[in-house]
C-alpha cells in the first residue's frame, strides 16, 4: 500500500487513476497538484471525493507522497518534470500515463540529463470521448491493457510495483519498447482520431453549406465519436508522435488513392477483395478482443 | 391494407421490412421472389416466418402482389426490372431500398426507356453492420429516416402511399431530388464506409507483420464497426454513385494532406483549431440526433 499519491493532472485519466487506488484502497491519502488556473478543476475534484487535498505549491503536495502520477496531456510533461525535479525521492515511484511514450522519455531526458531510474513510463490504453475530472470512473481501467516502457536504466523493483498496482485497478499489464509503444498506438489510435477529426470537419464544413448531417445513420455516430476528443490533448499527442503518424497519413491517403482509382476504373473486383480483406480483418481484430 | 406484399431480396433489409409490414398488419400475405441459388436464404427466411412463400418463378411471384419492394444490391436493379418488366401492372405500387438513388433511376430508365409513374425510388437510412435475414428486425426502421425522391413523373398518390407504409412502420419520411440524396449519402454513409475500409484494410495488413489490435482500445471498435458490411453491397453503392464519392475522397485527402502539413511544420494552433472545429461540428450532429 502507498503513503500517499499525487495526482498532477486531474482530468478524466487523473480522476480515474484516483477513484480506481481508492475504491481498491491502494494507498492511504489521495491529493492533486495543480496550477493557479485550475483552482476550480481541483476544487470540484475534491468536491466529488476524487481526492482529499489539493495544493498549487508543489512543496506540499509532494510532501510524504511515495507514489507520483502525471496525468497532464503530453506536451507539458518538460515543465512538469522542470517543475518537480528539486524534490526529486529516490524512494518514490514516479509514473505518468502519456500517449505517446518517446516524448515523454525526451522530456524527461531534457530535464534530467538521464531518465530517472523510478520514473516508469506508462500508458493505460483507455479513454473516452468525453474529458475532465467529472467524466471520471473508478472502472475505466477495469479489464484494459496498460502498457509498460521501460527503460534500460529502469529500476526493475519500480516498474514491478507499478505492474501491482495497474494489476490491482483490473488491468492488463504488457510491457514493450518505447518505439514499439509509439508505433503501434499511432496505428491504432493516432491514426484513427486524426481520421475521425478530418472527416467530421470536412463534412461540418458541408453541413454550414447545406443541411447534411441530418440524414447521417446510426454508423456515422460511432465512426465519428473519436472526434468528439480532447483537442488539447490529441494536438499533444500529434505533434508528440509526429514522426510515426506522419508516414501512416500517407499511407492512408495512397489506400484512399487507390480505391479512387477503382472506382475511375470501375474495377469492382478489385474494390470487392480491399473491402472483403478489410472486414476479415476487423474481425480478427474482434477476435482478439474476445480472447483477451 | 396492401394484399400481397412481394420482397425481391430477402436479406437483412429486405427480410425487416417484411418483418416490419407484418408487424403492422400492412398486407394480408408477405411472399418473396429468388433466384435458385439463392433457395436456402428463401427456405430460411420462410422457416424463420420473415415471408409465408416463397417463388424461384417471377409469374407465380407478382400474381396479385400489389406492392412490390426491391431490396437487392444496386448494382443488380436493372436485371431486376427487365425480370418483372412483362409483368408491370399499373395497380401495383414498386418501390426500392437502394442505398443510391441516380443509379436505380438509371437503371429503370435503360429497361423501361422511362421510369414508370408507380415506380418510387426511396431509401431507408438504416442498416447494421451485419447483413442476411437472420439478422432481420421488425424494429430497424423504427425512428429512423426514409428518404423518397420522386422524380416530375411519378404519382404523387403512389409518393402518399409508399410515404403512409413506411410511417407505419414507424419510420420519418422526407422528400428530396435524386441528386441531393445521392450527395447528401455520399458525404454521411458512402465516404465513411470507405475511409472505415481503407483504415482497416491498412492497419489488417500492419497486423498480420506485427500484432497491432491487441492494442487497439475501445474507439478503435467503434471507429471500424462499418468496415464489418457487406462487401458486395458496398461496392455497387461505390460504383453506383461513384461520381459523388471520387471528389469526397479527393477532398479528404487534401484534407489529410494539411494535417500532414501541420505536423511537419508543428503548427500546434492550425491543429488544434482544426480538431476543435471538428469537435464542436460533432456536437451539432449530436443535437440534430436529439431534435429528430
Amino acid at each position: 500500500m502507498f503513503n500517499r499519491l499525487c495526482i498532477i493532472g486531474t482530468g478524466l485519466i487523473g480522476g480515474s487513476i484516483a477513484r480506481a487506488a481508492r475504491a481498491h484502497g491502494l494507498c492511504r491519502q489521495i491529493v492533486a497538484f495543480g496550477r493557479e488556473k485550475n483552482l476550480p478543476n481541483l476544487q470540484l475534484a475534491k468536491q466529488l471525493g476524487v481526492i482529499d487535498q489539493f495544493y498549487t505549491d508543489i512543496t506540499a503536495a509532494l510532501e510524504n507522497t511515495d507514489l507520483v502520477m502525471i496525468a497532464t496531456p503530453v506536451g507539458s510533461m518538460q515543465s512538469i518534470f522542470e517543475l518537480i525535479k528539486p524534490y526529486w525521492n529516490s524512494q518514490t515511484l514516479y509514473s505518468d500515463a502519456g500517449s505517446t511514450k518517446a516524448s515523454v522519455v525526451e522530456a524527461a531526458k531534457a530535464a534530467f540529463g538521464r531518465v530517472p531510474d523510478n520514473f516508469v513510463p506508462a500508458h493505460p490504453i483507455a479513454g473516452a470521448e468525453r474529458s475532465g475530472v467529472d467524466a471520471s470512473d473508478a472502472a475505466l481501467f477495469q479489464n484494459r491493457r496498460l502498457i509498460i516502457t521501460p527503460l534500460a536504466d529502469t529500476d526493475p523493483a519500480a516498474v514491478e510495483k507499478l505492474s501491482h498496482f495497474w494489476q490491482q485497478i483490473g488491468s492488463s499489464v504488457s510491457l514493450m519498447s518505447v518505439e514499439h509503444h509509439d508505433t503501434v498506438l499511432a496505428a491504432t489510435s493516432h491514426l484513427p482520431h486524426i481520421l475521425a477529426f478530418a472527416l467530421v470537419g470536412l463534412l461540418g464544413r458541408k453541413d454550414e453549406q447545406r443541411e447534411i448531417f441530418k440524414y447521417a445513420a446510426g454508423g456515422f455516430k460511432d465512426f465519428s465519436r473519436i472526434a468528439s476528443s480532447d483537442p488539447t490533448m490529441w494536438t499533444d499527442i500529434c505533434l508528440a508522435n509526429k514522426q510515426e503518424i506522419i508516414p501512416l497519413i500517407q499511407q492512408l491517403k495512397a489506400e484512399l488513392g487507390s480505391i479512387e482509382q477503382f472506382l475511375v476504373a470501375e474495377q469492382a473486383q478489385a474494390l470487392f477483395e480491399g473491402f472483403t480483406y478489410a472486414r476479415n480483418a476487423r474481425q480478427r481484430f474482434l477476435d482478439t478482443l474476445d480472447e483477451s
